[in-house]
């Protein structure tokens, strides 16, 4: 317990000491989204956390409990609302939820936050969620809280990118449930990983517009948006190293560390 | 994973197969909330989790994600929202967290759904936002849901109660982070437990009305509001089997599995 | 009219003065809702403001307009949404009421105010409306404003108990049109009692879980939670005598009258 | 008890009867607001419900609780929030309070509702909420239940304008806590009356517009907008039984009674 | 571009000038609602808008961008939500878009507002949009901000009334797409006038109630609710002149310009 | 008046001719956003009513007035809200606008709709609006809308980018203001294009996080993300043409035109 990093394993003791010596706050967002027939569907969540807590390590700061249902899936990022057990958050729902967290660790004593995102469609309403935060905070008169918010793909090295794709890099647009998320999980929970169950289907291709009702027919059968053939916990090990040490290294620079 | 409970852990696929074989679901609810100085701040996350898979094992259930923050903690049942390290959720926001994660269940297919609480400050809220989720459900034309809600507490037999409190049972009311849960947790996670920092101060007494602001004179120091003494991972094993017995038969006999 | 302790027969003039002079306020919280076929469905309102009354010409205090309209009933606590007549407010509706109130309350000036609730499903609700209107009035610099908030119920003396119960109080949880609300009403408003109707029915038992659908056969068809009889006039005397001197003192305690 | 027209004086058995043969609901719209120093705050609500019951006796209706607490007063309508002892809700809530009781009420089977508005601030927002209340209901599939919704102002006959106003009616943008007003209240509650305490000021002058912050000097500094000089329970009768005679043969033709 | 009045023509940097020299901000509110067979649907928004151009050409003003959705249309008011083409938005939505927008001309630096409103069903919600935006503010420290609010109707003479009503004004209450909103479009934009489509109807008569469901056989075939013959460009001009010249008196008054 | 494609701009008997036939509606997504000290804060509201106009003009479609304010500006994508003259709509506002907006549109009979945004900070709160939108339309039993939703840029053709940019396209994330949208402008609307204030900065040059409170050094002061050098009129045309054609063959396709 001792050496955790995770907040909600500590005491409120331990954490009241943490709080008071100024420590950095990670927030994983996550989601129960789908991610193909050999990924478990807390693949985001347990990605964000993962990353969160390597870098907490890194810096000396302590992990959030993960937000664990995100926004909404699309179809064009990540499948959509379609499939089975993908189980989300309305858009105000998910931005008060963020709020609300924000605010009560703001109020406590947390002046550096790292909102570390793991789910792609998270990303606007998590902006709406610290923007919300922020405003009821400033009220308050707390006003020197600093706030950094990330997606943690941004932080892939090209020469990484060199590595995992060799054939070139289609773009993060279609990696969902591919071939970095996989390797991600082989190298973080390969407990989880099914490689028996890899689909063998081509790349979506997906015209330049949403169409609702939505088009299942847009999608892969598998959930999955390109094909995760060659996934290796080598390379999620790869990806988790670039993003523990680049996000440490911003870390360490916007909270002055 | 072939084997595990958690609804997270899960593909997609075969997700919705279980959902196809009319699974029940357990929606555990918790908070991050002192538990004094010897719990994890985890402790209603971890218990309402832990005694929800204890019973989806037993009646082939699953388990969704822990709604890991609460509404708010009062003084006279929690200690309330002065302790460092308890972050809640309001009302509106809470609610909503589970009206979005039901209509999404429902929407996939399940029909047998158990909110398992942990955290006293849920209970209302709860109503709410499972009263909110059935109404769109049926604004929706999904009327044959059923659902069962519960404090995990009130399957406590009376004979455990004689055993754990041979000297009477002073009731619920004071037990947080007391020997209830302290036993609890040195039966479901032992590690997270620090024995060595059980309080010594006597039980909070309260008057018959809350003041605002809050007195925080009115809660021990320690957040503890009575004393953890005598509590046993043996005490803890009693309490859990009664939660996982007792809920069990009801599950069966509510949903005729 | 010069002597009532009913804000809203005053004219805003004597309001102003009563306000200057550092008045405190009672607001009481009601429902409308059924309460067998014995009692009026204004129970709850009538006896929240009759004790607010009681207790505010003990102590000099004005009792603001009763909410009149309650969150949604209970199966295990009042019988539940499924009674006609019935009439109910959805959680944040009857939250935000409170918020408005209190903000225009102190906005005039009111630094003292006693939340007195008397239909047990607004308990949770009332905090909640609180809290949102000493989180707004917070950020208008006001925060010299102290809210008292209470069940009545609560301060029945045990003393009283044994004469209402001599063969044991089994407990709050019945006591729903039943012995104390009965007299209560028999006492405060007669008129509107229906002695003849008192329904002969045992006491509802309820299994330590809710379902919904709600199940109507749980409940007593009367609506009555535990048997009325043996209600008098003089045992509501004494409960009201109870509530008035209780309430009384931890009001001139608190507020330092 | 027997006769009241009160839906809250009843039990809910008696209520459950009415309903079944197609009582007419009537839904008094208040407010807490000054009017003058010698009306008592509570004039809104008690002049609604006032005629409701009078209506309701004609017509064999019932009288919902009376919403007490309005939307927030005007400069140029009833003096404004300033004044100490105005009492008001938000937008938002006033809507959802509609929303909320009329969706139980027609839940319950109601389907013949006159919602009555006696403060001018109401109007607009009680559309919303009947519109809220509709869209919910017809959702639900309930699309037979028949609203009429009126401000009562809008039965007074010609003739009793002449009566009332000898030297010309200047219209009833001013006619707040004036003559009409003050004559109902000497009919209907001349205990709550205090005829010493009649304003001598003239009429407020208001430009075409409004300014915020608001203008105090715009308004007489008692409350009243215009004189009320030559008011008198005569004068109110005539004005309670114009209300009575038209809204119940409005009643009667609209619901076919 | 360097003489428009128009704040979105601007770039910003003209526009922060602009404000740091203390412009006058106005903001028109308009509605996409039926205006009869001869009228467009944009005839409030474009009435709004064109009297704020005409006052701010006059004063030195800016106008921002037109709201050109407003409130729910009512039959007594502007014909009903049944005519194809009125498109409309919820009380909630239509006061925070005002409150967003008023909220960011702030924080701008803009503290002389003038919400010019023409549609009526907007007003209430306007008040209140005010209300909430003027909340936050205060909360932010922001107090100095000075907002007049109107409908330029308002602004009408007596002596153009005369004019236009030779037999008598019969009142603003059924001017919805008559001689005044006629003659008014047909002289700022005669090219979206269609005079041959006229509709020949008497002038609607309303009862003093509403219904809902809503009548559609109380309001005239064409959605005009009183005959606008006799409409004319020049009758159009009076009016706009009345508008700017009562208006931009007003303004410079209160602004002190 | 005959031959607009605005919807606002015809009379509702016509409008609903139209509705009747089936007609494609265009909601065009703006802002009033900084663009430079060149281009007036109007550019994405006038860019997406543009482009929806003309390719109305081509498929015998009709345009919605604009939504002429949009979400909040992102620094790494618009600015930021910093600049003055961004004058923006937090989420639940931007999406309930789309909502009510919507839902009115389907009420009255249109099923072919386009929502043509023009900012990229609308796209994930559109998103909402719609779904939003859509789950009530369902609960209304209105299933058979069909709804097109796209960013118009994503219709750019390769060839077009390289005649644009001879030496590679850096990316639509810093195409803020600069050759694009200028050229648009340019073509679309010269008359409000300052060529003579063409700031002459380095592209921005952002780390892959965003900073709360936001650092306004990480933007140009000019508020232009990359050299807008280059842009033209004719580029603008071949931009538009682009849209017009690759939006008009999408619709035709999508909606069987």
């Amino acid at each position: 317990m001792s050496d955790t990093v995770f907040m909600a394993d500590l005491s409120w003791k331990t954490y009241a000491e943490r709080v008071k010596q100024g420590v950095v706050m990670f927030l994983p967002l996550g989601a129960t989204e789908q991610h193909g027939p050999h990924l478990p569907m807390s693949t985001d969540a347990l990605t964000s956390a993962g990353i969160s807590a390597g870098v907490a390590r890194e810096v000396g700061g302590l992990v959030a409990p993960t937000v664990n249902f995100g926004y909404k899936s699309q179809p064009r990022m990540g499948g959509g609302q379609d499939f089975v057990g993908t189980t989300s958050l309305d858009a105000t729902t998910f931005a008060t939820v963020l709020r609300d967290i924000i605010r009560d660790l703001a109020r406590h004593g947390i002046r550096k936050l790292v909102v570390l995102n793991g789910h792609y469609e998270n990303m606007m309403f998590s902006i709406e969620g610290i923007d919300l935060a922020r405003r009821e905070l400033r009220y308050d008169g707390i006003e020197d809280m600093k706030i950094m918010r990330l997606e943690y793909w941004d932080f892939t090295r090209p020469e990484t990118l060199v590595e995992l794709f060799p054939e070139g890099f289609p773009g993060y647009a279609l990696e969902h449930a591919a071939v970095m998320e996989t390797s991600m999980m082989l190298h973080l929970h390969p407990e989880l990983v099914d490689m028996s169950q890899l689909p063998d289907e081509p790349a979506a291709e997906f015209p330049p517009y949403d169409i609702y009702p939505t088009r299942p027919e847009w999608v892969p059968c598998s959930g999955v948006l390109s094909p995760p053939k060659g996934a290796s916990a080598e390379k999620g090990k790869l990806l988790f190293d670039d993003y523990v040490v680049g996000i440490s290294a911003a870390v360490r620079q916007e909270f002055g560390l």
